[in-house]
């Protein structure tokens, strides 16, 4: 299925004039802070997501899954999905793919497919936590920190070849998480499990091209509930410095302990010019996968503070970060939870941009702590949707992407094509 | 697989001298304490623990599952493991069975292999938190708090259907474990929830033979991610109270946020009458369902020293507690992990029973916070490994049951009769 | 220092222009959306919030405390700041007494004065977590619950006195916080010390007056480090509930374990018309009495939507609510900091109202789950200062309070008036 | 007062009879297993835990503080202090002092004192939370991470001095816990808040003598309750690294966000050599300094199971640790709990020692996940209380130090000499 701008405009008509209106209405107020509303919807509209190849169908917890319908059966369809919601935002112009569910039979159409959608290749994931029917060793106990080095072997050879794969389709780098890990004390030897990591990364790391990045994720716990090989940044950055210039930390929003400052590890990371990307998602208990800005929205705004503050200030050479989407959808039908985030994704960002860096520069200097609390407030209380809607506009996006998506009875549309029952590789 | 108790003794022939000696060590400075124990030893004879039909195969995460081998793939199969199980360690003389996973075709020839066994049937468990092939209406939404009354109706039906299969087979108790909850805010509407949940439990409950019970089990999340309508024990109690004399609330251990004080729930509602059962296994995190005893042993002593505190000051009448694992395998052989907990059961059970109460009685009076520390610290540290081994013997079950287990190779005797890509039902 | 409302008057005299358009066009928006902001302007005016009274000083830690300088050292200084909070704010008309810290030796001319400033006499709140110069016996080991009958009829005689001075102030609740519990296992037995509770809190509502409410506060930890004797709400609903229909349960925002869906909690307690009063602040890591908004303003959203969803589906008779904010205000101004916090409840309370409720309800009963939550999204997404603003503009209040208050240099004029090191009683 | 050796032999005669038992039961027990008793029994007589100096009297909360009685007024009173625990225990044989609370007026005198009671000088620690009567500058909002220049200074300053009153008394290291932090989004910069410490240590490392070592603590809040400079190992290794190689990363217990796994952490900073020291307590929420091993003892065993590893395989030269007990004691008299905490310590230690840690690789190498758990199990659940009893003995303590301390009236003795209302300088 493929919607036209000319539909999405036409669908756009009768919202125009109360867009121009309270766009119009925020632009003054905004100018009479010293902000200039077109270069905040400047940067909007230059902003781009990549959406998780395996995030197009019904996610599912160990209770069980409950099957979406239309969901995409083939790479191709992902792709299309994805032209879908890009096509309507404006903001997703990028997929990032998870091999091995995602291993194109032919690279050049697949990049072509891409390319007509305006969709480019971001950073290529491995999996070693899960066995597939081909492979002679279990990641049961473990893949790159296993102590069985024929195990680790393979692993490695596995990011090989993801790196292969992604080189084929344009992409510059390698997303690796690890679930190694134990679920009992006794299990392991933490030590030669991080030394095994370290080393096996460096491997992967040696066939990295020269243009390409590496991004190691850390999370502290789940699917293994006792330790987590790379349990937290400290663990990430620790590896990455082991593995050279070419290797970042890669932040998940859904993967840290109860009440962890995120905001603070953003900035901690960006100093060091070590932070490479970004997975969004929200959560109220554990990695729980939610539409991003669902449950935490003020806390995605301080996220954003840093990461504005960080670009802005970038000392340390920090390369441009790799956004991406990493949620499951238990519950919603998986393009509208996606459209959701990525609306959810701009207004953080639209708020950070209206922060008014300088008085909150003089206000901590002089102390003055109710006053830094209130230019933040300032900014994130702001109704900044006028300014998301008008990036949309002007990339002949839609004014209202759920409307539009709901209007072109999309899902149904896609059941039609695809039947019911398909089932997206995925979680 | 049956293991003989000629085999079982045999093999406790080479350790008996041993077990003797250090019982008799044991019993000794025991005695000088003023504990007698041999009583102890009688109570921990007759402690029986039910195993619940579905943990008797590798479990898994939303990540993924690596299978054990030679699962048992019907509920004859699943009777003779825990056969298996009760054999060796001689504690395990019941089974908690999941409808639909677990409908005997014909109930008396189940409960004839069982009796065999010497394994009673302890609560049924209902299942409305996945679909199952035939079914009208679908749970993705809810089952008992549904807003739709044929969704309700449906899970009503099934639960009062579990009520006629647990009677055919002598069991006396229903688990009503309610998944339903919403992954976000605006999803439910929190009162409604939980008024059609009372509703329907009542609905549930007046299908109660009169010597039944029914538990009610909360959980704070998962497999939802924003709330669940039986987040707490304070709701559970809530909803007991609703429905009448004969329900009762469930702990699982693994129901609760973060630092919580399970013990003093316990205390609570054993003083209202309201505890009704108990699921047993242990986490670092979440609901990580891992073996008992494996994580916080200490606070597994805690919790029976309420236990055994309850029963023995039982003003309120509270009926005997249904005890069951409720643990997932998924790195361990599930039989050596339903073994190891039931040995940490035991352990902190022995422990409690330890307790010199009153003189903690007394501490507590003179506010001598040391002294009650003491108390409680010196039963724990004490070796009670020789009371659970003598307690065994005198059942004839086997010394050391997971060295037993493997002598005797019972998972490549299950794999050669069974497969090693049978899967159990379960999660 | 006393404002007057003449010199507000003229500080708001350069912004009305622009309040006058903001508001006009967030009217007209929310008109197009079916909602009358005129009611929502009335709502706010008529929403009083108490301050209490020991909440007027600098708050510390166990770590130290940094003064702030003019801090009230008397009652009728604190009356005096909690008018200045009210005069700019016009939502601070009550102030929470806490006694022995704030005894009136003349309760006529205290309430004269009060009275001069708009300001209603709130709940009372007792204090037996710490010890009076001038008391027989200790509460370190406990008070309501302890194990001495003697010292539980020392705290109850002290909550009776609590209510005497509350009647003469005019006062027509008691709120009871109980930091009873322990720091060790083994300490206490907690059924025993929650039967004291339960005979103690009877005791002391026997003594309540007709007209009278009595709130019961819980809290999982902090002082005491292992349990509290009132750990949750359940606790708190079944000791309200053995005292009669007089007794109400307080929720504090703080008081809860990590990740409690405390919105939830507020549902359920409204159901069973059993939510007395309510205690603002906001937190990251525990009990850490931030400015109320500052970290979770989400939470609170979605807290005061089911606030707002009770108040108007009261089924069950609850009554109207006690509000109050409980910070602790250990680096800003206090003053400043209660005005913030002011702001941040009127925010909430204003999105809560916009919510569209009968589409909300609609979405759930489709199991829309995408749209329930844009409906609450988009509530929250709207920029409410207007409203508020206005609210404030109708009473006579300062357009930005925190403004005017620096504008009129109150601080300063306080430290002049009553030294630079003066210390409020408090914590 | 100090309890004269003959004193304590008398005491332990009628127990003599009883230890030799069961300590040759368990010698004979653990030689089966190839475990000498007397190379542990060496280990743990050898085994020396630092008092620090503020832990000897009452510690309180924000709430309040009750007073023990007889807490010791100067410095020489709590070196006596430490002298009875000492030795009672023989394993406290050294002090760790607090500056300014314990400035010696004659450290020459001082050192004597100690000396007498076996004691040595351990890590000296500054204290930059806290403003001193005549200090010029105000730390209420910094400082080391202070964005005034001036309250840096004074804070390196004050560092520097406490080294040169270290240096003085024989202390070879200094630890830094900073509090500095902020409690509400938009007070600090984080970036320049890490810089300025980064720096500020630098300096204070410059002046740090040649065989000295610098330890860095980190916590993640409390006082402040948004955010804190330090907030976790990865930012203290950071930081530590920034200095060079005689700074050090110090590990509180109680400093870690809920479920963290701390026997990781202990692993991978002695695997970088990078572990300075350990301070130990317990808890159950958050930094609520307990007795060592009174809430999670199964914890406080797996990470000294990382210490022996980590001591016995240093390839990375990790230095040896500073041991300290850093606890509070709000509610049992200091001594008894310094007593127990000490108790609680051997304990761990004796059990990591009887690790089978041949068996355990092994079990590793094999994935053996069951007979991994099974052998920490195994050595966690031996009562080794006759192994520390026979360390005590051999270095003529007491066989039961509570019995022994209470057997000798310490406390009144304590009263008696100083008075019931005397207060220690802490926290």
């Amino acid at each position: 299925m493929i919607i036209s701008k000319d539909k999405i405009q036409d669908l756009n008509q009768k919202g125009l004039a109360e867009q121009a209106e309270s766009f119009g209405f925020l632009k003054l107020a905004l100018d009479k802070k010293g902000v200039d509303a077109e270069t905040i919807v400047q940067h909007l509209a230059d902003f781009q997501v990549a959406i998780p190849s395996w995030a197009l169908g019904a996610g599912g917890t160990r209770f069980g899954r409950f099957s979406a319908g239309g969901e995409p059966s083939t790479l191709e369809q992902k792709i299309e999905d994805i032209g879908l919601i890009h096509c309507l935002t404006q903001t997703a112009g990028a997929v990032s793919l998870h091999i091995p569910w995602d291993i194109p039979s032919d690279p050049e159409a697949i990049k072509q497919l891409a390319d007509s959608h305006g969709i480019a290749f971001d950073a290529v994931n491995s999996n070693t936590f899960q066995n597939q029917a081909d492979q002679t060793f279990s990641y049961k106990y473990g893949s790159l920190a296993d102590r069985q080095q024929a195990v680790r072997e393979q692993a490695i050879a596995h990011n090989q070849e993801v790196i292969r794969i992604g080189k084929a389709l344009g992409s510059q780098s390698l997303t690796v998480w690890l679930a190694d890990g134990a679920s009992f004390p006794g299990q392991n030897n933490f030590r030669k499990s991080l030394q095994h990591t370290q080393r096996a990364l460096q491997e992967i790391y040696s066939e990295l091209p020269a243009d390409w990045r590496m991004f190691i994720e850390y999370k502290p716990y789940e699917p293994y509930f006792y330790s987590t090989v790379i349990q937290d940044w400290g663990t990430s950055l620790l590896l990455a410095e082991g593995c050279g210039e070419k290797a970042f930390c890669l932040v998940d929003l859904g993967h840290h302990l109860p009440n962890t400052n995120i905001e603070q590890i953003v900035a901690t990371l960006m100093m060091k010019g070590k932070l490479g990307g970004f997975h969004f998602n929200d959560s109220k208990y554990g990695d729980d996968d939610l539409t991003v800005g669902s449950i935490k929205p003020y806390q995605l705004f301080l996220i954003f503070n840093e990461l504005v503050y960080g670009m802005n200030n970038n000392e340390a050479n920090n390369p441009p970060l790799a956004w991406m989407i990493d949620a499951s959808h238990n519950l919603k039908d998986p393009l509208e939870d996606l459209i959701q985030s990525l609306e959810a994704i701009q207004l953080a960002y639209a708020q950070a941009l209206l922060v008014n860096t300088p008085a909150l520069e003089e206000a901590q200097i002089q102390n003055d702590v109710v006053l830094g609390q209130e230019l933040l407030q300032d900014a994130y209380r702001t109704d900044v949707r006028p300014l998301i809607r008008e990036a949309r506009l002007r990339r002949q996006g839609a004014l209202d992407p759920i409307a539009a998506y709901r209007s072109f009875d999309v899902r149904n549309e896609l059941v039609r094509e695809r039947g019911l029952k398909t089932v997206a590789t995925g979680l």
